[in-house]
């Protein structure tokens, strides 16, 4: 590996999404693909992460004949993510590498926030004081009719708690996360996800490549050979 | 039992203070001082008194090797607090009931804004938004210096994360306690807890024996017979 005199920094992406929308195959995908590329990566999730925000993971999901007010909903995945931040995601973007996470703070918003009808600003603040301002440079939003996923997500899996409230809670959801993607349209982009894996995973490493060049400048030009007029516009967008 | 016109409404008190304070002996004591007078009492505690809030104690408190943050520690009593407010405080009250809770908001503010140095104003918004508003009708606040809490809790029982803090972090638990009363003179109670646990329970039983007017008015003469010049100077305090 090459090395630098300024510091490492990382690179930290997200990956949102509601249930079914492939998400978590996606991360795993662009894992493979940027170490295939001689990148250090981490590949995590919310809530969880570590083991005690796995614990309050488990407490969050677990199908449990107790209601689970809003409040207590966002109370949980805000502890969790301030453990995941900085256990896990702090550490490993000062070493310099790409952090890749399954879900982030826009899930807080579309679910607790949208859906459930708790203050979005407020849940803004709370989301700084559990990241302490750790933002994401790049979220991957895919997006899916609610139906489709979560067809899917019954296929695939086990439902959770969540998976199993009505389809109106989830339109919910999907309308926040295409809310947020307008209000933040540098950072979050909208990746239609209805196409193969295959297809959705070259459109992210489309959108991706661009990033790489704040982590080393240097490897510009072997590292994205080609950028497509597409990623020239993200990138743009980026800056 | 009386009836009455009017709803029940019931009767909220708390009890806090530091480690070693006594407050959970004085708990039970209360508890079973008030069904000797005919009361129904519920008596709880925090974080937990649910089982999803038990489960969230457990997190909490639990040797673990992972530092837990101050943040996360606000984030996991709040969300334990929202359920125990939801499914069991609110509805005892609204069945008339006296509910007696070990620790409740006052312990956020104490061990997480005073003594972990969290924002005191905003965790008393985050407060409101676990309780919706459900207040102690009247807090009692067991005070020790903290060397004899310490002592007593570390010879009685097995210790927990909290109780190994250190001594400066007790003493700011302590001091922000009692700031919180200056605060709230009228809900917080200040009782010093050296003497025994006869003595201090007596103390109780003056502090409450007022305020039990509340829940049943007609009862008032036969409930408090002899009422001390610092009881009625408590209850006017409390109107």
């Amino acid at each position: 590996m090459m090395k630098h005199n300024r510091p490492p920094r990382g690179l930290f992406i997200t990956l949102e999404g509601g249930e079914g929308c492939g998400k978590s195959t996606q991360a795993r995908l662009l894992g493979e693909y940027l170490r295939s590329q001689g990148h250090v990566t981490v590949e995590t999730r919310e809530p969880g992460g570590t083991p005690l925000a796995e614990k309050v993971r488990s407490v969050l999901l677990d199908r449990a004949d107790e209601p689970v007010a809003p409040e207590t909903e966002a109370f949980l995945v805000l502890a969790a993510r301030r453990q995941h931040v900085t256990q896990v995601i702090e550490p490993a973007l000062a070493r310099g590498a790409i952090v890749l996470c399954d879900r982030f703070s826009d899930s807080t918003l579309a679910y607790q926030g949208y859906a459930r009808g708790l203050n979005v600003p407020l849940l803004e603040r709370l989301n700084r004081l559990a990241t302490h301002a750790v933002t994401p440079h790049l979220t991957l939003l895919f997006d899916l009719p609610v139906a489709t996923g979560l067809a899917r997500r019954r296929s695939a899996s086990e439902t959770n708690r969540l998976d199993r409230e009505s389809l109106r809670f989830h339109q919910k959801v999907r309308a926040g996360f295409l809310d947020l993607a307008k209000r933040h349209p540098a950072r979050i982009k909208v990746i239609p996800s209805r196409a193969s894996k295959e297809t959705v995973a070259r459109t992210v490493a489309r959108i991706v490549a661009p990033i790489l060049t704040r982590l080393h400048p240097a490897d510009h030009q072997t590292a994205t050979p080609r950028m497509t007029s597409r990623a020239r516009q993200v990138r743009h967008a980026l800056r």
